[in-house]
């Protein structure tokens, strides 16, 4: 499928773990004036600030997290960037700087973490966040990537996962469960492709759903939109492991409970026509698909007309109180408790 | 050896990802006012500052970096924060906050990452760092540990490694070797150990290089001291590496070359009898051996009778011009052309 055919290949240990660094780094240019010193000392060192910092941090491991076989290791970098942003916006700040740590075997060429390290490259052009630091080593097999995400926040600006009230609208942005479906048409495709390697995939039909997959974008724009509104949310999560788990962190952290309706759930197209061919329910993926990156997150309902109608952003529901849990009202009007059933690597995947 | 006798045995999929962080952290307390926020949102968040903010991050991965066998789980948390605090340290800083991240395979059990837990724990409450967040997840094979570590530092008193100037005096904490050597005597007696395992191992002459390898400290106590000195260090490093690579940064980075000199390197007697016993050369082991985690620096010689007769600081050479490149002048009064051949994993181990 998009297996690497590029033929050049240089061993990692010509260049050792300096001269990796080095020349993997080399191009990435600072554009914080709040990043002193980035790459190539014992730490980077960061400007003092009126502001608040924000870290976050994430792994990935391969035949965990993603598989190579469809997964280009650009698309990888890129997406290890996304995770971690994508926790900067739900706090609603703004990211600035990323570590990135790799551990990699000696399957890997140097021009294979090179595309790696083009991925992380346009993910920081593209977010304006500087590459600070990290490390690279040896594993004994596969890779693992791990990505620190530094960010800024006014005081007054940040959103937890545990200020949201009774009454309060559920809102989310963009559409759900797009990244799942995706990942099963290329498994899909991957078992094809093993039973006749010439057949070439056609994969028109998917691009929106396989793009979730393999090359998500965090909302960075999602936290400037409400600034712009006048919209602070009451609580704010990034939807990484599905709607239902984000939003059983939200109701146990603020103590209450609430209500989402299944015909709001925003789905693209592509999505429907999928689970239709897929024979699954667009609900259920919506709820436990994950890997989306959309943010979800609650408003006073007196916010109300300040985001109605705007396209990038839906009510789902609203909050209640805690005695009454987590409910799914269905098309049918029939109240089903929700369940998180997001992804847990410990029991799923090959672990 | 030193295996886990432990005979209860959880699963980690019983308790799923967020239980088990909610588990491994909740006896960890905040301890610095500047965490507002530690784990258990999207991001942790800090206070404001008016100081400067230092990020570091380092990868310890099993097979590479450690080997299960002798380094016992609590012993191997408490390095893995004592390797990043560190990279603070020899920025002339204090650290404050920790963040971890794990993938380890289902061959661990919950008690098996309790202990590791209780070592990152131990190093929290010993070196005052607050843990505010990482990941964990699950690998296909070994454990893999990822610390990134947040400091503080005056702008006025940060050190880099760039701004060592000739004539300026060459200095180290502690004593060097005692770890590598320390890995020396582990690795004999797992071979001992593989052969009959009834053996038990004697340690009690190696108690103090065994232990600089499985349970280094980080001279938190050297910023402090230099203050209370009244010096500044003109350019600063943690030895990780081997003093030879370490200096080879401070020179590249500073453009000046040095002198050091054999006799001046500080050993410890258990460091001098154990390379007896092992025939190898002590300086060799001091200038290549990594993971001491001691302070190399670099001070104004007008500063040197203020640091004079310190018993936690040794003047082991000075700066010399860049053409003159690095030198060792031996026991025999030779002058050697000083090459890095620290540790690099991409070369060395099972890769």
């Amino acid at each position: 499928m998009l297996e690497d055919k590029n033929q050049s290949r240089t061993s990692l240990s010509e260049l050792g773990e300096f001269g990796l660094i080095n020349h993997l780094t080399k191009h990435f240019t600072i554009q914080h004036q709040s990043t002193i010193k980035g790459v190539g000392d014992d730490a980077a060192v960061l400007d003092k600030s009126e502001l608040q910092t924000l870290i976050t941090t994430d792994l990935l491991v391969e035949g965990i997290h993603f598989d190579l076989s469809y997964m280009p290791l650009k698309h990888l970098g890129y997406k290890s960037v996304m995770v971690n942003l994508s926790d900067v916006y739900a706090m609603n700040g703004s990211a600035e700087q990323i570590t990135v740590s790799i551990a990699v075997s000696n399957r890997f060429s140097l021009e294979a973490i090179e595309e790696l390290y083009a991925g992380i490259q346009l993910a920081c052009n593209t977010y304006k966040v500087d590459l600070i630091g990290g490390d690279t080593t040896s594993s004994n097999t596969g890779i693992v990537i791990s990505v620190t995400a530094i960010g800024k926040v006014k005081k007054e600006d940040v959103v937890y996962r545990n200020g949201a009230k009774e009454t309060d609208l559920i809102v989310v942005s963009g559409d759900l469960g797009g990244a799942y479906l995706g990942l099963q048409v290329l498994e899909r495709e991957k078992q094809v492709f093993k039973v006749n390697p010439n057949n070439q995939p056609n994969l028109e039909d998917y691009m929106y759903i396989i793009e979730r997959q393999l090359k998500p974008e965090a909302r960075k724009d999602i936290p400037r939109l409400l600034k712009e509104l006048e919209v602070k949310p009451t609580s704010m999560i990034d939807i990484s492991d599905g709607l239902s788990s984000e939003l059983l962190h939200i109701c146990n952290q603020s103590k209450v409970g609430c209500k989402i309706y299944e015909d709001k759930i925003p789905l693209d197209p592509q999505v429907i026509s999928t689970c239709e061919e897929f024979d699954i329910d667009s609900t259920m993926v919506a709820l436990s698909g994950g890997e989306d990156y959309e943010l979800l997150f609650t408003i006073s309902i007196d916010d109300y007309d300040k985001i109605k109608g705007n396209p990038h952003l839906t009510v789902i529901g609203h909050i209640t109180e805690e005695v009454t849990g987590l409910k799914l009202v269905t098309r049918a009007n029939q109240e089903l408790e929700l369940k998180a059933q997001g992804w847990n690597s410990f029991t799923e995947g090959k672990n």
